[in-house]
């Protein structure tokens, strides 16, 4: 019925989050019908996207710049790092325009169900940062739930040693809630008022 | 703080029916971690629909080749045209495999809201290939709304000169409902009890 072309945009489309079949049959025949206004850029965008940006080696970030243009602008403070479980949680928390040090993404909270280890994680970045940078604060800017408050525990932990100050997040963040959701007054505050792990 | 390739990629992402900011962002990363394996063969899909497939000139479906698979399938019954507004109400269809004759679409229906003329149709292209194949039905599978009956009924008196039967689904399409959404035990029904116009 469909050339193999379509039948294959289709799948593809099929595959993304949030897309059923219907739909992505649907959004496949508006970029063809589309071709020249949405179809052709949006591919060309991919492309580009896929060639120039990449992951941070500091804080893993992903930028057309290594290191990304958070961590090489100098108005930020590299003293003080937050960590987050993923870019999505950065890009929320730069939204409250709250804070003004660096970040550091985990790609992940440790999960025995899923079978993230501590391996699994950038944590030994993380550690090499703090040392390199003289870090002085660290911020634990994970989600409130198990998964999240025992990687935080165990970050803890692990910098036990060093002379960092480890903070966390206020409870001010919804139990059981994921901090890509929240609105940024409840972030400013949660972050406003950290407290000592 | 995010850079213009993937500022770009998520606006365009935004423009996509069915996806807001925040779900355009979500899938912008999805996208980016799963570069090998979704990003760039997506792209590439996308480009390879982009440059192949092309309205068939006879009955206005997507294909690779011109005329599309159905109208140059020698199988499938020239002397019946089945018209429908757009794509998906075509695919609709087939997916009953009740159809073995060919289809044209129209691209719309009549629209006095929308300012859908006739000349803004497929309809000249439909009353020349109901003379050149020598048409002996035409089955008009529009949408069961006030627009889609409207257009039924101008089709219908277009063809009055002419010795083609023309036919309509029967009335077991929902009023009001679009065929596109429609399951597929109805359109079989509808389609077997088809009458005149």
């Amino acid at each position: 019925m469909i050339g193999p072309e379509l039948e294959d945009l289709i799948k593809r489309l099929t595959r993304l989050p949030g897309l059923g079949p219907r739909s992505a049959r649907r959004l496949a025949l508006t970029l063809l019908e589309k071709k020249e206004s949405m179809l052709l850029p949006l591919a060309h965008s991919m492309t580009r996207a896929a060639d120039n940006i990449k992951p941070c080696h500091a804080c893993g970030n992903l930028d057309s710049n290594d290191p990304c243009r958070l961590c090489s602008d100098p108005t930020r403070d590299q003293k003080s790092i937050c960590v987050v479980q993923q870019i999505s949680d950065l890009w929320a928390l730069e939204r409250t325009r709250s804070f003004t040090g660096r970040y550091h993404i985990l790609g992940g909270v440790l999960s025995a169900l899923d079978g993230v280890r501590p391996q699994d994680l950038r944590l030994s970045q993380l550690i090499e940062r703090i040392e390199t940078d003289q870090v002085s604060e660290v911020i634990l800017a994970l989600s409130a739930t198990v998964d999240g408050q025992t990687t935080a525990h165990y970050i803890a932990d692990a910098l036990k040693g060093s002379a960092v100050t480890i903070t966390r997040l206020a409870h001010g963040v919804p139990i059981g809630g994921e901090l890509d959701y929240l609105d940024e007054g409840t972030l400013v505050t949660a972050l406003n008022s950290r407290s000592g792990i």
